[in-house]
């Protein structure tokens, strides 16, 4: 079964930077944001972490490929994929679009942050699966 | 005749800071993002300034009242109306909802900024005004 | 005896719109920045609150003229004073210049938020201005 | 020889979100920061811009790996490394360390966006080799 979660959103002027076209850092602010839009489904990222004892589910790494400039007022859709479930963590496909170009696409891993005893620990993932009902 | 423009957004975990509520500088950014999807409605803003020869609709003032934090996955309604049509200012008030409850109004007094001999000036508003068809 | 507290920052491409200046919400960003800063020397908003009982010492209103604008590259200088300990409020007033002009001028006034049976109140300013050794 | 450019930063309150600590696509934007701050050396990014002929230096694809969560008030170094200059592609290197504790590591490609025929086009990436003094 393939878990995919999408939204609309529409690029506005303070998305972009001097050369006129969004500026990147905030791509990547759109996949953190149908992330948790899609966790808002099962109550949220804080209610989920306050359920499993985790400080949150952040980010080991993250990569994405910039295909498209993109504009103010460009209506863009995002589509978040789930990979896989790892042991201690979680692999998110995502693809921007706007009508039928794809301008974006890019990979997130995230771990679930736990607090350990020399600092914060990736905790085991089938946590959260079974907290979105997946496992 | 009263005009207004306004839209809904939801609000997402990178809008908050380590308190959990929004961060309240973008509260000021979704005042700016209600007044270019309004612009939006006119050709956007690039289009416009390029009409008027004009650098860019921008701000010479802005103030805001935060009555209420407003916290990840808060839908929010944001208002915009226009108060008054200065010689060389646009007058906008604003008004950020969560249901019923008022969260931040807030007031931006914007210019019409076109290259000058000396550097960027403030030129006739009456420009906008034709543009947006309220002259 | 006027409190002041100062810090140095260069305007990046980022903080930058289409219009190649300054996206103004950002300039609220370092109002913050230099009230953390500030913070910083007592140990820092996290430490402060936790010691007071509070949320966080977070934003009743704010405005903001601004006056030049400001672009990528810009070295600039960001100043805070503060104005006035009220019961439940503090007043803090900043400026922006860039060498011997003023870019902008802003003023804070922020609560000591703090948990209440009903939500989130204003507690007493005075427990703040004790524990930055200022009464 | 390895080209290299390095700058302090100290992390603010306004960076992270309600896990407290740092908000992973501002990682992004301290390469992008740290990018532009090497071409101001140069000039800047719009004076190289203009004199190339370009829109701008922009990404086609970027990573990183989060090792560490930074926080409010580190003070965190950050240094790129020129890693290839490409026919059409510039890679570089990044490094984020506060004290000796590696805390992210990343990669960005940039190309060297000109107006073709058919929107923007990537073009030879010599033109600003020489004009950084690196051919």
């Amino acid at each position: 079964m393939s878990v995919t979660h999408s939204l609309s959103y529409r690029v506005t002027f303070g998305d972009c930077d001097p050369a006129g076209i969004v500026f990147y850092p905030n791509i990547y602010g759109w996949f953190d944001r149908c992330f948790h839009d899609w966790l808002a489904g099962f109550g949220g990222h804080a209610a989920i972490c306050k359920d499993l004892g985790a400080v949150g589910a952040g980010l080991m790494s993250a990569n994405a490929d910039f295909r498209r400039p993109m504009r103010p007022n460009d209506d863009i859709r995002l589509a978040m994929t789930i990979r896989d479930w790892g042991r201690k963590t979680l692999t998110l496909d995502y693809e921007v679009t706007v009508g039928e170009t794809v301008t974006a696409t890019g990979t997130e891993v995230r771990g679930l942050f736990k607090p350990g005893e020399k600092g914060i620990v990736a905790g085991e993932m089938s946590a959260l699966r079974e907290r979105v009902g997946l496992a």
